[in-house]
């Protein structure tokens, strides 16, 4: 039995990131689940225009994606209750750059990515920042035979109407495999 | 320790999803697991520009997003498998209609949207479709106090280097809660 519940959006659990920026002149982290895939090498992020890091990005054309491990969920809960307008977040975590030098990356996150803004959509309630990857940072203990594991990455994922954070749960089955025989 | 990855996108796990759409006068299905947020109510599908889906998209300007939970696992992935080009999918599933005629939805998974096409980017290997919600079916089981309870859901996520379907795993925290004393 099927309810209708208006035209809700329901694309969850979606990951959860911390964005990093760089807001005149200092470092801001904020916490952002509402990201995308566009293409091989774009993501994007959707982030509410009340939001301080937002003119960071629209400045220096740049930001870093960080995923955060479960151990740092009072972290990053934090990052995304507090607004850069009101606390300084630059000194949260401890920074390191890359080759942008406007787009600070979280060093205990396990996964950094850092990114060039390609385009900004303007949504009514939204800032939809399109951004290119222009290098990936992984910890090693990350990497088995040289590829991401993301078991061991920990990431979390965030459930709007349960306004929770959940784990990465184990294995269903293996992509492009696991139903191959399902018609036979 | 970081490792440099090359811009190598790592926004994983993603949220997997059935993609419903109406080609040549016929229902077809796919797996996509790049999605995207875009705002209160709009929402992306990055699709290889190979997938048969893609024409029907652009053709009838509709298709859904349908989530399967855990336990469709085969049928999701052998969607994903085999092309519309090739093989017939249009009983691979139950399907019911709402407002758009051309978005067949799948019964089994516990949640529906239907979705009108708001634009399409044209990327490099990827069409990304931008749709509104037009109207969202939760199956009654997955409602609590009539608001979506994503445990219930048992959603499934996809990691690309893992090539691996997980599921969701457990409560690591409340969202806007959890980190409220963290620099106290």
């Amino acid at each position: 039995m099927k309810e209708k519940m208006g035209p809700l959006l329901s694309l969850y659990p979606s990951l959860v990131t911390i964005v990093g920026t760089t807001v005149r002149g200092k470092p801001n982290f904020t916490t952002i689940a509402h990201v995308g895939i566009m293409d091989m090498n774009s993501l994007s992020l959707s982030m509410n225009k009340a939001h301080y890091s937002n003119d960071g990005i629209k400045a220096n054309k740049t930001f870093s994606v960080n995923i955060p491990s479960e151990y740092m969920v009072k972290a990053t809960d934090y990052a995304g209750i507090v607004s850069g307008k009101d606390v300084d977040k630059s000194k949260l975590f401890k920074t390191f750059y890359g080759e942008l030098k406007t787009a600070p990356m979280i060093e205990d996150c396990p996964l950094n990515m850092e990114c060039r803004l390609m385009t900004v959509v303007d949504y009514p309630n939204h800032d939809l920042f399109i951004g290119d990857v222009v290098q990936t940072y992984a910890n090693k203990e990350i990497l088995v035979n040289g590829d991401i594991d993301f078991e061991k990455v920990r990431p979390m994922l965030f459930c709007m109407s349960n306004k929770s954070y959940h784990g990465m749960g184990l294995k269903v089955g293996d992509c492009w495999k696991i139903g191959k025989d399902y018609k036979k």
